[in-house]
């Protein structure tokens, strides 16, 4: 029960791309290295979430990436959802026949609330607070640069 | 982001363990059918629970499995972790050093607080409250009987 690689980078690549300044874009270079994503994921995880309409690729000289929509609007669940479809934290959450106990199983129950309240974590994550909160944290948190005598002497 | 099927098969074994008799014993053939669990899947997950002290193997002629405590004191929680490990919903949630992006990344908290709504969800869910919740549910709601004709006719 752990989110796949590509849905974690594809959430750090939207934080990143919300961060930049309104009608910024981003080139496929500059993106994997802010998000620190590996080239050889970076691929899939942008087109998955152009297929999705969370971000849009612009061709040209003045080409690259950028949000489709307001950062405001774009939550992680949308981002998970993008690249892992829609949350299933158990088989027996899917279509009505996906399990023949549900009409008696009280874990089903469980696993619905739990999906819900994870999902609900998820949504109420907006991309726009993301970007600013991490932009935050660098300026005020930045681990301090280690000094040439700790380096010699360590 | 989704439960294994050994834990999902490991739920259901420890809730119709939890709804027999005190002091009975469930044999490892009369569980794989009440808990419609494949029989290959049975002994793995047998082994990890009664690795994890949840339930006691018992010999002899009056052998078979039981809880290891009261079903009162076992969360669905612990079935889950019993199966899979702690509960870790990102990679960036292990130890200390498994992300370098901790100290600004926002996503970090969000995904704190959606594996603590999780987990809080799937500790509460007690066994003896989910075993008796399923046989009142098969006692009200069991589905009508398909009548002869119907089957005929259709």
């Amino acid at each position: 029960m752990q989110l796949t690689r590509a849905a974690d980078y594809a959430v750090r690549v939207m934080i990143t791309l919300a961060g930049m300044p309104s009608g910024a874009r981003a080139s496929r270079e500059s993106l994997a290295e802010s998000a620190e994503v590996p080239s050889q994921f970076l691929g899939k995880v942008l087109q998955l979430l152009t297929r999705s309409q969370l971000i849009v690729s612009h061709r040209g000289s003045r080409g690259g990436f950028s949000l489709a929509r307001p950062a405001s609007t774009i939550s992680m669940l949308d981002v998970v959802e993008s690249i892992e479809g829609p949350i299933q934290l158990n088989v027996c959450l899917g279509q009505e026949d996906a399990c023949g106990r549900r009409w008696f199983c009280s874990a089903h129950e469980v696993w619905l609330t739990a999906q819900a309240v994870l999902s609900g974590v998820l949504s109420s994550a907006k991309l726009d607070r993301l970007a600013a909160d991490s932009h935050h944290r660098r300026q005020v948190s930045a681990p301090a640069p280690v000094r040439v005598e700790e380096i010699a002497w360590s």
